[in-house]
């Protein structure tokens, strides 16, 4: 039986590692629908959504299943618990891109961003897909230096936020009320995704030292 | 034991419901901030949060202590997972109601609200305030009819989310970069508050029917 469970802590491991590969895969693909205004890898982000939910939701199943049968203790307990944290923030995550995506498709054949912000929009995605490939990374190594890297990415990516908004305060903006409000949700929307990568990677280091509600 | 740990799961079901107490009052001020322009309460939604915050921890904790010491089963289990969850969305709805009052302290002496707006916000934020009371109440009474009826008031909140952005794209919107991005951050904190109440009403719900991920 200790065999098996064992087994089934990696399988956990193993899904989580999935799922985050599939949000970085997403976030990229959003920002490149972004970037190009490209309708079709838009609507692929968005199609391709609805398997993160689906494995997360098989994550979080197995996560019960294990606490129900196998009543886990220490390590173990932790790492079951990380995990139903971990794939919550990780589907988050996955919306987030998806709410890029749908933004792209809202707004196609225009683009969504006034060509002044591109350049900053460019700086924030990028910090996001390396926080998104430092988080698989994260989850292979358990080097907590990716820890200390994603936490100094999304404090640059939230200095950017704020300029996007000092951005659109400014005198030089003369965009209307759909881009100005489309600029704003845009930065948030790659904001909060390099927010929640924080939270997944403060819950793999909390796998290591056993502190609740690391953030 | 067995009776400690029914006092215990006990213990968990009433801090969810204080924590959610303390949800309902946070957006009940925050609008009230809103609506008034006033700091003074807006400071205070902003100082309060730190205590839902500070209860989700402690909430959290006791949680995973239930888990490691107590091994729970079945529908004890159930309801363990599912505080942890609930008090996930919880703290994020304490954060919404934060985020409307830091718009608030940021644009005073000034309303955050464009006059053409302040209605349809009335309307969303008196529904999200209504949502809250209603997950009080469903958290006592466990009453299924309370999720419907939550479910619709979100409904209602998301036809007025998609009609705000109707407005600021409109031809009478005058409002230049920043309010628009206000209004397009308003409408979005009160339509997630709302998302988020859903959320923890169908955990509620899961606690009885045993179905995961129930959404």
């Amino acid at each position: 039986m200790r065999k098996l469970f064992q087994e089934d802590l990696h399988n956990l491991g193993d899904k989580l590692h999935e799922v985050v590969v599939l949000v970085h895969q997403a976030m990229g693909k959003a920002y490149r629908a972004f970037e190009t205004a490209n309708v079709h890898l838009a609507e692929e982000v968005i199609a391709d959504d609805v398997q993160i939910d689906r494995l997360q939701a098989m994550l979080d199943e197995k996560a019960v299943e294990l606490l129900a049968l196998q009543g886990p203790v220490a390590s173990d307990l932790r790492l079951v618990v990380g995990a139903l944290r971990m794939s919550t923030s990780m589907e988050r995550m996955g919306d987030l891109a998806r709410h890029i995506a749908q933004l792209v498709r809202l707004r196609y054949p225009e683009h969504v961003a006034e060509h002044s912000l591109r350049r900053v929009y460019q700086e924030m995605a990028e910090k996001d897909i390396l926080i998104a490939k430092k988080l698989v990374e994260l989850l292979l190594t358990r080097d907590p230096q990716l820890i200390s890297e994603i936490e100094s990415l999304n404090e640059q990516i939230n200095d950017l936020h704020a300029g996007v908004f000092i951005t659109i305060a400014g005198d030089q903006w003369t965009a209307g009320g759909a881009a100005s409000a489309d600029a704003a949700l845009t930065s948030r929307y790659f904001e909060r995704f390099a927010d929640h990568g924080v939270s997944v990677a403060r819950k793999v280091g909390y796998l290591h030292t056993g502190e609740l509600n690391a953030r």
